[in-house]
């Protein structure tokens, strides 16, 4: 069913440095093989140590966005063994998103389920359409979606994370957007462009400043004020002492715009 | 005024192990008093070990849902000694809710005050009436609610928290809704069926994915998101040897109910 | 450009020990110059060890709230230890504010940027006009706002705080009330009424319980749930053994008002 060639994951880059991942595997809902989380995992790597990278826009092909893992593949050889393998493969994916040094946007057209919905969730930045939908529905086969809630409880609400994974309920997309898993709900029509919004936004700043800053949300986040504030001190610190920064503050002084 | 009799704190158990306990203090507005918490926490004690419950309604009779602790009782024999042992037999029945293997579902259908609110903020998930409120009010007698803002600033963001621990004042139904600490409001003839719903989708999952997953849920809330990680990968890997999982996911394989 | 002198912040006191700090810096949008962090940090450190102040009010002149840091004072001699020493100070400002014994209401009645932004996000409680907007913009100039964002993520969701420090786009005074960022936006005739109204109800409560809680409260939010329910029980029970305390809640059982 699973074929481990290229055409799995899709990849594109433009001149700025925007690059494009697309899981391709619409006839499988796009679900996350062994095969499509090498990929990932791959494609991960690679990206963190492009400096020519500036931002990541993670798209899915068909009219499913990710329906999580590939239950087919799952189920054929159990073992605690291969599970605990095979999640904690999938968890780094999840953790290479949000240590990647430039930000990951989650380009959502469509139904995404599972470790689909985790994949939006832990996306620093979400875009999704009218009609998307998002659940943590393992609970309806008898498989708590564990490793999806880690990030889902980290975006919405306790109550709402609950609901969601022991009812395994969807919520709506104008549901998600006041909920807190996504920052923007359009029409299909406009889904690009509101895409295309933030990723202007991000190329337009220096890379330095935003790959620093990503690094230092995430580990704050894990830490009490006091620390947080000694980690975010060095951080700011060190970003105003870089080239783009000096210049960009004596651009803003100087009342034109910064030549980076 | 408190009668440790076992009216205080109804029972019902249904077919499908669905167990509604009612504080029944009318009178004295559902306050906590000494007699109602160790009524509680023998109940949840018993329903801890019960393999037959598969979840808890936490519902009241009369006007208001949960005035909080009974202020008479407290008042009666002042001590530093006597407030720590009342506080800290309190905070176990709470904790006790948060680690029952089943999920608890606050019933609503009136104001919750003080520890009222915080057993509102406890229950995994909750349904309230359209008029029902929702207030941290010790203040206004001069006792800020410490323990009740340990659940409620886990629920609603700080500014809300504050505000409401400050100012003694309520939130409205819809306001609770808004912020995250309540599912549900419906109007009031409507709360049993919503309630009912939210059960009916629980007890058709299996037992051991709800509890295991309800377990896993509280404790990676606590963890750095790695840690979190390497739990939620644990849990998920024995949820996914579990029978009913294992049966779940062969029957979504081979498009049928599972059989449970 | 900036004078040490005393009316860089002004400083009234009414007669129930309400004190409001106004930032009074017009021409500079209110920016956090260091002589501002070192004059709002000598005034905090006063407030914390006077006993006859309730509560503070943290306004500012002119059309601005507050911009941020001084960058022309920044640029002008750049060095790591510079900026790490200014970043510390700033950082202990908005500890300050955290730490005082009394509520602290910003009360913004224009643009809030970067660690004006970030004041807004420590204050326990905001009041905003609708025209008023806030960003963690520094990314706009190369530098990411690294110390605002540990006060921002405590306050909204990661997903808008993300897009926040990544876009430097601004919030409008609604969507930062529907986030979380500030309690309540009204017409700016209506400012100073909604400020008072918090600041009433603050002032008749007993000065111990809501230091009591405001320590409590913020300390809790750092600890796993079981050690905050101990720190809260200690809390709970001495200020429950204080005479204001018992006196209300003794008022409440007479059905009198306290006799504080």
């Amino acid at each position: 069913m699973t074929h481990p060639d290229e055409s799995l994951l899709l990849r594109t880059q433009d001149a700025r440095g925007v690059v494009t991942l697309t899981l391709n595997r619409p006839q499988a809902f796009n679900s996350l093989s062994e095969a499509m989380l090498a990929a990932l995992q791959t494609e991960l790597d690679g990206l963190a140590d492009d400096p020519s990278v500036r931002c990541v826009v993670l798209a899915a092909a068909g009219r499913a966005y990710c329906a999580g893992h590939d239950l087919k593949e799952m189920r054929a050889e159990p073992s605690l063994g291969y599970y605990r393998d095979l999640f904690t493969r999938c968890g780094k994916v999840m953790l290479a998103i949000q240590r990647l040094p430039v930000p990951v946007i989650a380009r959502v057209h469509g139904v995404a389920t599972a470790a689909g919905c985790q994949l939006v969730a832990t996306c620093d930045l979400a875009v999704a359409v009218e009609t998307a939908r998002f659940a943590v529905s393992g609970v309806n086969l008898g498989l708590f979606c564990a490793t999806p809630s880690v990030a889902l409880s980290r975006n919405v609400g306790r109550k709402t994370a609950f609901e969601m994974l022991v009812t395994g309920e969807f919520l709506s997309a104008s549901e998600a957007l006041a909920k807190g898993l996504v920052n923007r709900v359009v029409p299909a029509q406009a889904l690009d462009a509101e895409v295309e919004r933030l990723v202007a936004s991000i190329v337009a700043k220096p890379r330095a400043a935003v790959a620093m800053g990503k690094a230092l949300f995430y580990r704050q986040l894990e830490m009490g004020v006091e620390a947080a504030y000694q980690t975010a001190v060095q951080t700011m610190a060190c970003n105003m002492m870089d080239e783009s920064a000096l210049e960009g503050v004596q651009a803003f002084i100087d009342k034109r715009p910064p030549n980076w």
